[in-house]
């Protein structure tokens, strides 16, 4: 049974290096700079430096992972975009069309595209085909998928994540491709924080008001229909999820058990890392916030993920979009501890200031 | 007289290319997304398109400004770093020791120091000298300088900015070194928005409670004393501001007179850019903001300005540190706009979905 493979995995993940941390923070304070002026920027490499082990980490290998999947509950008109541009759009990552692919070229991001349950055959050489199945099944009508389904999906994650790491990747970005998963992302996070539709239902991509109203309706219906075990993520995943983000929810899973950083991107990036939150709370460790999505329910997300994402962008895309601009900040973290001066480089020390002007330096 | 040639500059400032600004909305609504999913990034490149002239922008050659200078304020015990700090650090930016440098190397930015008051001779090949006196005078004892000093200060800034573009570089940001001006940013910012001194004094470096309220109390009496007109704010950078603020409002102008995109850094930074929108109010449309410092009198500066930063990083250190940060995500936007596929490249267009799945795309 695949559950069975996932908790041998998650049995194995480690709280971050404490030590190696505390060299991050007393290298932080040698630096020429005011203690903590670089804020988030030294929060980030301490970060880095407890789930590596290391002072300096080398972010020059990094990949967006793209699960890509299709949903049933397409079927009930809850989205503004026709199904096959899941399909068109999985190929697409591959010829540089969608933003999450323009921007991963500013910043040499490589995209690891998976196809999960994409609707379609899809044979292509740089497309992993993982295909759990062809779409899950609509949930508004039953489950979307089996308990052993949602299982491997997670697994598939976990997996995709440990390849890339033996490719030399070191870091990750949490992305996805699936035309109706704000819903069903909206109805795993109704259940996983046990709060009402209405505040977790956005409009996805460009929905009118009643269709909006709609993909509420759909939402609750499917909630209660399946009456998902809140306690139990993969249960939640598999009654109203999809594979897209039970995938994702394994990349964050196998992330921390590579012990290599990950990035979320927007809403359903955000609801997958707390569906793999709810698995094995430690992985959050490995979690990076990236920007603040204008999906309706990504506040809710991020709050119980207890995150504060740094870019304000007004992004609402997904693909994975704003991870590769987030690589950058953290390319600005690496870079300010690894290369900056300390005082005594800067020739500011205390003796030094004291002998050539009288003052004594007191930062 | 200085202040006919910044007239004479500041004449010639246009607005931004409107014709332009609409081919980079047109394109923007092909690109294979939803109509404003990519949020700011769009409105940046839209901002550059106007700027430009171009629907596409090259950010490759970048710099970061730093204007270096003394303040006379200094010595009334403002601040918790030696004086001697501005020297050091001026010297260090070319040895890649200070924040700024260290990031900046990671995002391909040059750093173009500019010496206009710091005190002590610097005579470095790397360093423009353009020194207008060693430190400006104490503004709790009388004017900071002579309003033909502020206005050689402003010049400055305009001619380096003119120059850099003549070198080639087509990406600004606008940073400093000068040991205690945030004292006399808090004092040209409360006089520029006729606030009180308490709201805009920080603690800058890190200063003791008692020093902090030596230092409101420092800026009070130095605007009580000085009575800078708020209407001119040539005059207010002249009795209570310094050469490093005061040059770096002229980078502000010079990049609009050169039509070329400059990125805010934090707190003093903004307040230059401020002084510079009192100057000449067109020129806040080549304005870019980066991140929000926590510096305290930030917030009011920024909101004076009418902008919303992007990062939300916690810094605090100026010297233009966040400009290249800012820099990676103004790639982001330009990468965009550039790279990603149109709806018809992507495959996804109306008759062409329909064929294919009897749906039609209603994004």
């Amino acid at each position: 049974m695949s559950i069975e493979r996932i908790r041998e995995y998650v049995s194995q993940i480690k709280s971050l290096d404490a030590d190696a941390m505390e060299r991050a923070r007393a290298r932080q304070a040698e630096l020429a700079k005011p203690p903590g002026s670089l804020g988030k920027l030294e929060d980030i490499s301490v970060q880095l430096s407890g789930i590596s082990g290391q002072l300096f980490y080398n972010t020059d290998k990094r990949c967006v992972i793209i699960m890509s999947a299709d949903n049933g509950v397409y079927e009930e008109g809850v989205a503004s975009t026709p199904q096959s541009v899941t399909y068109f759009q999985t190929l697409n990552f591959l010829r540089g069309i969608p933003g999450v692919a323009a921007i991963a070229k500013q910043f040499n991001t490589d995209l690891i595209v998976v196809d999960v349950g994409v609707n379609a055959d899809i044979d292509h050489p740089q497309i992993k085909n993982r295909k759990i199945r062809k779409s899950t099944w609509n949930i508004a009508k039953g489950p979307a998928m089996t308990y052993e389904e949602a299982s491997q999906a997670v697994l598939t994650g976990i997996e995709t994540a440990i390849e890339a790491v033996e490719d030399g990747y070191r870091l990750f970005g949490a992305g996805e491709m699936g035309i109706a998963n704000t819903t069903t992302s909206a109805a795993v996070l109704s259940v996983l924080l046990g709060i009402e539709p209405e505040k977790v239902v956005g409009k996805g991509a460009g929905l009118s008001e009643d269709a909006y109203l709609h993909k509420i309706h759909v939402v609750r219906h499917a909630i209660e229909n399946n009456r998902p075990d809140p306690r139990d993520p993969i249960d939640v995943l598999a009654k109203v999820g999809g594979f897209d983000i039970a995938a994702l929810a394994g990349v964050f899973l196998g992330c921390a058990f590579m012990r290599v950083p990950v990035v979320i991107d927007g809403f359903i990036s955000t609801v997958a890392a707390l569906a793999a939150v709810g698995i094995a709370p430690i992985c959050k460790e490995y979690m990076i916030a990236s920007h603040v999505s204008t999906e309706h329910g990504f506040a809710h997300a991020v709050q119980a993920l207890g995150l504060e994402p740094y870019l304000h962008l007004d992004m609402r895309l997904g693909e994975g979009s704003g991870c590769p601009v987030m690589f950058a900040v953290i390319d600005a973290a690496c870079g300010a501890i690894r290369d900056m001066g300390t005082f005594a480089e800067a020739e500011i020390d205390d003796d030094y200031i004291a002998e050539l002007t009288g003052d004594k330096f007191t930062i």
